[in-house]
């Protein structure tokens, strides 16, 4: 029996792990054991759902004492809220992360547990000026207090890793693209807009120029890095147990072009420039493309071109008429 | 009236800052306190002590809410000791930056108050596989819980700073050499007791092979980046506020020849080759040498050769005969 528990799972990267972990589960015996402030509309068979605050320390060390095998760290309020709410921001990003891994270390402590946790980190970890790829070895420089909160959190996972308390691994995901659902207040929803709203027949606002690049995988992409990363050796990562992850670097103007092969000029226009300078520049501070050599050898996997990203859409996401 | 603050100032590079401070002050009129968990045996003539630890979240928040314009944080445990008492490093390295930037920041929204802080990293934010020198953009994967915490540290104060409630900046210091006084326990010991030994007619074990080549600056070096880190126009930073530190790059024989010049074939032979494999070990996961270009641009200045290095033990720590 392979215990499982994935907090934050309840978001749209939860329901795609749950449903790659049915199709394909760890071991044919696995328990799902989800963790959120919230439990969704529709739940996913099988799973128990406990609905909590990351915040709730006792809960927290509860899920832990219980020894789940593998932890999914998915929990975690967007970008835009940690920097309009700093209080917020570091008491839901980073404390709760310190307690889940003094939790762990405690109950080693008891007797031999030393799970693999595997941790949902972003690009965000990364500031300008920026080489033209980014590299494995480039350095970390937050200009978030998101990014900052994932950089302080890999860190610990990677010395509590390094002191045998628990097996870590942190995975810094692109930015998922095509997000399915409606738009949100991210500043990088646009970028899943612009695909998601014409296919649907309705209007989309691209608020910055079609020249702008962006580093990109699908949401079966980023359950695949999940899963991949909740089986890797990680003896093979040595001392570094974060990782870039693959994506793929696209224009807006590749994006756009992949929409119409897709579903032709009819959908590109229904997308209006509606150029919006406050998102230009935060957009602009955002990395646009890595050479993540190291998770490529490691065997992660994300798609190789912006028609297969729509591909995925289509298939997996899009409403059904 | 500069208020200045030394959190950690009773050990060697607080009592060489306070001495720099004495004969080149920040602005005519200051006043230094300086917080450590002991008060030194020869008190500096105009300075206050308080003799408090760190982890006294009150005595911490009392000393921020007096208003600091300046405060220069060197209070740590160091590497070993971090790594032989897990909940010890966190508690003393990493918790009370937490609690002094949430003080500063409590402080400020009382009424306009935004520090200039100088808090002292270290080169073991790095791990290996090192390239040849060290540039301003290689990744921190450190590989000790002290490396660890000097990076979120870090990661605090860049934070905190880009949000306006402190002015922060952390020097990388190389390793401090030559340190007057008695060796310790820490496994770069040796790098100062090969020279400061011989010359105060002793004998000094070397553990490493003549071919290791260690990263270094005078404590003269230390006292002039704290000082000049207060002066600097942060805004020349950008977004990234952790700076590593200029210094020499010399292998061990290098610093044999230094020591020949300075005190002849005599000296030298009171260097006993003792062969440690635990601290050649040790050392062999340590930076060997930088490329500072920002800080030296930044008007940051060591020394160039070791020659120079031994000069100022010479000139003002070698104990009078």
């Amino acid at each position: 029996m392979t215990k499982i528990l994935i907090l934050g799972g309840a978001g749209m990267v939860g329901r795609k792990l749950i449903s790659r972990l049915a199709s394909n589960p760890i071991t044919p015996d696995q328990a799902i054991t989800v963790c959120d402030i919230v439990t969704p509309d529709s739940p996913s068979a099988g799973v128990t759902y406990v609905e909590a605050s990351l915040t709730d320390t006792a809960v927290l060390r509860n899920l832990v004492t219980r020894r789940p095998d593998v932890i999914f760290h998915l929990a975690s309020i967007v970008s835009g809220e940690a920097e309009m709410d700093f209080d917020k921001g570091y008491a839901q990003n980073m404390f709760p992360v310190w307690e889940m891994l003094e939790a762990i270390r405690a109950t080693s402590a008891e007797s031999a547990y030393c799970p693999r946790l595997v941790f949902t980190s972003s690009i965000a970890v990364f500031g300008g000026p920026f080489p033209d790829k980014i590299d494995d070895d480039f350095l970390c420089a937050p200009q978030t207090s998101y990014g900052a909160q994932k950089l302080i959190c890999e860190t610990l996972i990677s010395d509590f890793s390094r002191k045998g308390f628990v097996d870590g691994i942190s995975i810094r995901l692109p930015t998922i693209c095509v997000r399915p659902g409606k738009p949100n207040l991210a500043a990088s929803s646009f970028f899943s807009g612009i695909i998601r709203e014409p296919l649907n027949g309705q209007r989309a606002a691209l608020p910055v120029s079609t020249s702008v690049r962006h580093w990109h995988a699908s949401p079966r992409s980023a359950a695949g890095f999940l899963t991949h990363a909740a089986a890797l050796d990680t003896a093979l990562l040595g001392g570094r147990r974060a990782l870039n992850m693959p994506g793929l670097s696209a224009t807006v103007e590749e994006q756009i072009e992949a929409l119409r092969k897709a579903a032709g000029q009819s959908a590109v226009a229904l997308i209006d420039k509606v150029p919006d300078a406050s998102i230009a520049k935060i957009v602009d501070g955002w990395p646009r493309d890595f050479a993540p050599s190291r998770a490529l050898e490691l065997g992660f996997q994300a798609e190789e071109t912006f028609d297969e990203i729509v591909s995925v859409y289509l298939e997996e996401d899009m409403p059904s008429a």
